[in-house]
């Protein structure tokens, strides 16, 4: 079976946006990525629409198992933060809007599952997606290579989450995510 | 005339909501008030759904003329800011989707509005705000009253500016519910 995740990198004058399909075995192949941008001179109304009405046409184009999303934290300025924050709030209600469970994972934790390392920088993090995804050239902007790299990650920590929890009593502490692709395997599995 | 005004003081734990009908005099009513919760055990996802159709629900049966919102500022802790700012994003979204136009009000612009003080404390702002709407009982909780305050710091606000802008070469300058203000007073002219 195949888990199809849609990353995003939230923000409000970049949205990073990557759509990849995971295999059981890890291997992992982009379906499509993109970035929507908004003008910082257009109201945030209107911006925070533009990027509502994007998401909403990814999310019935692709129709994802699961959404990742990158956790907001305050190494930004105020301002930018604050931005980031609304432009998560519209991605995640989309999701949940249609019923899609929602991961969220820090940055860190996007560097060590692609790099091997949680403190590696931006560049390594687009070089390794590029090779993970056996990608011609790496995906440009760096938003849209961080959504990539953020889907990648969700599928293979839920996939050890899922499979972990399947021989234990933990399974009450599975993300909604990691319970969606554990219902997704023992699906698949029934349908053998 | 009269502006229609629905105020949100965003929020995950407490979101207050307030309608009010502001005539051309200043005179302000109370249409409904109240509060949507949703708790820190669920999933953000569900969270932000549940206000997400809060919100629609409101729009739909009151359908304001201008949203206004209380602009998210950093005074808070950093997990608290980004749940209200996400909260924020949701619910600003929701009003774009519609083409109702939205602003956004400081804490100190709300405070000097409704009690002539920038720096006047929340119980003062639930005081006043009960005598300006002529209500029996103070609106409860805090966040209902923040809601109501901002709905009403808005329309006075808004009609003051659009009145000083038809003056003047200043209506470039006019925010989207400014100019909603400027264009049903002179609707509301042409049809006398």
């Amino acid at each position: 079976m195949t888990l199809r995740v849609l990353g995003v990198d939230p923000g409000l004058t970049r949205c990073g946006i990557g759509v990849v399909d995971v295999e059981r075995n890890r291997r992992a192949t982009m379906v499509a990525v993109g970035v929507v941008g908004t003008s910082p001179e257009e109201t945030i109304d209107r911006r925070l629409l533009v990027i509502a009405e994007a998401i909403d046409e990814w999310l019935e184009l692709h129709k994802p198992d699961v959404m990742a999303v990158e956790r907001v934290f305050s190494q930004l300025n105020v301002s930018t933060v604050m931005g980031v924050a609304q432009a998560s709030g519209v991605v995640i209600a989309a999701a949940a809007r249609r019923g899609i469970p929602v991961a969220l994972h820090t940055p860190s934790e996007v560097k060590a599952a692609v790099t091997g390392s949680g403190g590696a920088n931006k560049d390594a993090v687009t070089k390794l997606i590029t090779k993970i995804l056996r990608l011609d050239a790496p995906p440009k902007p760096a938003d849209a290579a961080d959504a990539l790299a953020l889907a990648v990650t969700h599928a293979w920590r839920a996939g050890s989450g899922a499979a972990a929890a399947t021989t234990g009593p933990g399974s009450n502490a599975l993300t909604p995510a990691q319970r969606a692709w554990a219902e997704a395997e023992a699906k698949a599995r029934r349908g053998r």
